[in-house]
């Protein structure tokens, strides 16, 4: 089943089932007016949404048209997100154009970042920031969306417990990563909100390309009309959601509602970085990684970040072409403080 | 006003107003069910609720008991928490008793970490840990809950948004840090739930004591049942909370019902670390930091961090000793996962 939020006069928009070809929806007021109403019972929700999910496909159900314009980001706020860094690849390039040598623990240890969740972009708002100076960036990544889980659940359990999967971009100013102070606090002002895909699908909708814990399928990251990245989902990730999980379950509880997001999708390319999709390569998921690929290669970056006007799209296709999780597009607009 | 959040089968609890002396409290879910519901309208609800706590110590309203042990923590879960480290002398310590030099910009630029918000515990509720080796620690704070704020808004428009304020024991798992990677992510399996005082008060109710942005009062920490700590949150605060605000709302929103925690309460003396209470010092707010000071002093850590078992209490009294946001009281337990 395909969930959307529509944006409405509320904070949190009101949720809709969306047809498996993205062109039309039904209302579920009746059933559980917001996402976040759906989660926190996901056990009695879950199939009635289901069953107007069918009802959408035969036609048994009303419906009206869907358009990804008007649809808020699934959660438009939620209680918890946790970003890891499971495609380590895109760390050690980091590491070496930096001329630092990465810890091998990265490779047996997920790394996770407690991540804001207070305040999600729409699929199309624009990108405000106050300062082109700021350096910023885009990161296209998978991000799901749990029930309940327990503290100290096994990988199993918390691959169990997805119930949902999205894309995301997680816009990132790497101009102010510097400033920000570099042990035990994390980031903060270098990662503002984030945007997450129209549609948030459950995972039999996605087949054969979902393995429990993987999403087999490439990202088609575009900038100003011109393909940036096609990196596979399900290569490279080094840990898949059900490790991410369980390894934020640890010492504490996981409430529904939670969204786990990948971190920024990397594909390797013989064991180095990848190439550019205009000389054949799957390309990248954020700049910094092409200008990581540029500093490593041609000793230095050349790919600017992102300007005010520019425009980033991203998106996932079925075997068929059609869209899974609708279309995150974004431009990037000067904020100006009211 | 008082507010507080009594537990029910709902996730969220449902809200009541309390009277000063915490003694009893109204219902008002005919206003708003939830607090996050009062906040996210808070311009209509705040002032219906002032009606009712005025009602409530006139004798004008209906009114219940009310029983500390019965409150949830105000915001079971919340959308966004930020910490701070606006006790500055804290983390110089820290860094004494390592033999580390702390940058000199951590007095003038405010460090904040983004926290965990998805599950908060009651403040009776047990600190449940698996394993006492991972040196469970507490952390004493104040914390206030915000309006929406503005991307960019300044440190007077931040002052001016904070809606309530309340205690935090920020729990924490030292034992985990090493672990934890040290650059650009921030803690997470160290940093489990955390609990909040049964009250969140209104600004006015804090009287002199409330200056826009500093508390200038004692908070009382005891371990099991002996005073450990009685810094005060107005003394050594080097960033106020509108400072803590701005500083987390640079580069975007905050959603209404965000909670700012202060970080760990510490006053110098005589610009070293503090004296144990039971040397006539104000002590600590933090096992750490009578560790870090026995360091500095004497060579080496010597007091225990928490065992299963241990209680710790936390509150804070107005000049005539009355409770002004009721007790946090916790034993720590083994957790056994079901």
């Amino acid at each position: 089943m395909k969930l959307a939020t529509l944006k409405d006069s509320t904070r949190d928009g009101r949720l809709v089932v969306v047809s498996k070809d993205l062109t039309r929806c039904s209302e579920v007021g009746h059933i559980a007016r917001t996402l976040q109403a759906a989660l926190d019972d996901w056990r009695h929700v879950g199939p009635r949404l289901a069953g107007v999910a069918e009802g959408l496909e035969t036609g048994a159900q009303p419906s009206m048209r869907f358009h990804e314009h008007e649809a808020a980001s699934p959660l438009p706020r939620a209680y918890q997100r946790v970003v890891g860094a499971a495609y380590v690849n895109h760390i050690e390039l980091e590491r070496k154009a930096r001329g630092v040598e990465m810890p091998g623990s990265f490779w047996t240890d997920p790394l996770i970042c407690q991540s804001g969740s207070g305040s999600f972009l729409a699929p199309r708002e624009s990108i405000m920031v106050a300062d082109e100076a700021w350096d910023i960036d885009f990161e296209g990544e998978v991000a799901v969306i749990v029930d309940d889980v327990q503290m100290g659940a096994s990988v199993e359990q918390a691959r169990d417990v997805i119930r949902l999967v999205m894309l995301a971009n997680d816009v990132s100013l790497r101009g102010l990563v510097p400033a920000e102070p570099t042990k035990g606090s994390g980031l903060f002002q270098s990662r503002p909100s984030t945007a997450l895909s129209p549609l948030a699908v459950t995972p039999d909708e996605l087949g054969e390309a979902w393995d429990g814990g993987k999403l087999q399928l490439p990202l088609l990251v575009s900038l100003n009309g011109q393909p940036f990245g096609r990196a596979n989902a399900g290569v490279d990730m080094t840990f898949d959601f059900g490790q991410l999980v369980a390894h934020a379950a640890r010492t504490r509880p996981l409430v529904a509602g939670s969204i786990i997001g990948s971190g920024s999708m990397s594909n390797r390319l013989d064991g180095g970085p990848g190439k550019p999709v205009g000389e054949g390569g799957v390309g990248y998921s954020c700049i910094t990684e092409i200008r990581m690929a540029e500093t490593i290669e041609k000793g230095a970056a050349a790919t600017p970040f992102l300007n005010f006007g520019d425009r980033v799209r991203m998106e996932m296709q079925d075997g068929d072409g059609h869209s899974i999780f609708g279309a995150i597009e974004q431009t990037v607009a000067k904020y100006e403080k009211a």
